[in-house]
């Protein structure tokens, strides 16, 4: 396979009603076309969603990073460029540039995905979920001129923010807390005037478990300087020791809005 | 201008990102695309919010009924038509119809807009917010096999569910409420198993006052029969009463799903 048929440019809008208070998309709405973008190159290659659950697999999202320059405006037509940056085990990294039908990126976007047996909920090799297909769209030296996914410390415990019961509009397509939901619940522990001041830059997040309908979930939040915070989501078990469990942590930066 | 010219068709993807757990389009994400479809009609004809805003002027939904015989399912590719019904006085209304690329069409879509001064909030005839344009796009004749609006009459109070305070992600470009994500926040009012049960097939929005950043909202629901519910949404009033305002009410249909 040559290079070209292993990049995959898919277009995009950025509708008036799927933008935020600045006339700039949402986050969240830019996460979920990368990910839909992921889920076409995989569905024309054979190895979407719905081929792996053929044989109980599927595709986990493990690790994303999102770092933009900037962020597409009301009406702004814009390309999602994705492809396969190397497949090691049960896991895949996909890297993402999106960038305006002409001139410089808005951004690059790293993702981990592992492969794993629905039934069992055990890693299986990406190379025997998708039958050797996968890792033949490899690009290990395409340049992706963002740094690495952090893996996200959070030493003991940080402040609690605030709770969630989810919802069926959290929901994916699995029945799974949809990963990219985190992301809007997580840009929503800020207000209004925050995001006159201060413009998305970056987001790191680990997803350590999965969550599921009317689950309650607490966010937890630390500064490290004014413009980077680090945020803890739990999960409350249905024990009556107020126990919680780790679903995911994130860092997210910003910066002044210009 | 011929009937063509009146009539234009935006072509959209059901990302698998953007579907709900039984694997179709979200009523909300469509709610978006149909409002977006508007909002590109608008800003080609010179119409736009932004080119209203030049003159503080702005579009305000007024009513809005959606209709389908069935969703978009991921993957899907599908047009959204929308043309200008009518124009009388401060409103107007557009009509919309959802369907595939080739076949029956999933539904229908009829909405009324106002235009509004932005600073007096007073409404201002369509034909001079809109310099006279808007009307040339009229095509009353145009089939729109649904309905129309209903008006939802509710008498008196209706039972209390649950209330949201509203969030960043809440509001729309112009730092309202969305007018879409009231949808959302009601079909969350029944959990997921409903959904796999039950198939949206029809709501009438009726929305009566703004909402902003921080408000409580408070959703109260009568059902009617067993598919189909009234709602209203009131948001708390600042005073020390616990007083009310209704900012919006709906009437939802569902069918069981095939």
């Amino acid at each position: 396979m040559n290079e070209k048929d292993k990049v995959k440019t898919y277009q995009f809008k950025a509708g008036t009603f799927h933008c935020d208070i600045t006339g700039h998309l949402f986050v969240e709405q830019l996460g979920s076309m990368l990910l839909d973008s992921a889920d076409y190159f995989a569905k024309e290659g054979g190895f979407g969603i719905q081929d792996l659950n053929q044989n109980q697999h599927s595709w986990y999202i493990s690790r994303l990073a999102i770092e933009m320059n900037d962020m597409p405006k009301a009406h702004d037509d814009f390309l999602i460029e994705t492809w396969v940056e190397n497949v090691i085990k049960a896991f895949s990294s996909r890297n993402y540039c999106v960038k305006p039908i002409g001139g410089e990126p808005f951004g690059y976007v790293r993702s981990i995905w592992a492969t794993v047996n629905t039934t069992t909920k055990q890693p299986v090799d990406v190379s025997s979920a998708g039958n050797g297909v996968v890792e033949r769209y490899a690009l290990p030296d395409k340049p992706c001129p963002i740094r690495k996914i952090s893996r996200v410390h959070i030493q003991g415990d940080i402040p609690y923010v605030s709770s969630i019961i989810t919802n069926y509009s959290d929901l994916d397509i699995n029945g799974h807390f949809n990963s990219i939901k985190y992301i809007q619940h997580m840009l929503d522990l800020w207000d209004k005037d925050w995001y006159i001041e201060k413009q998305f830059k970056r987001i790191d997040i680990v997803y350590t478990a999965e969550a599921y309908f009317g689950e309650k979930l607490n966010f937890h939040r630390q500064e490290i300087d004014e413009n980077t915070y680090r945020i803890r989501i739990t999960k409350q078990l249905s024990d009556n020791n107020g126990d919680e469990k780790e679903i995911c942590r994130a860092e997210i930066c910003f910066k002044e809005r210009l």
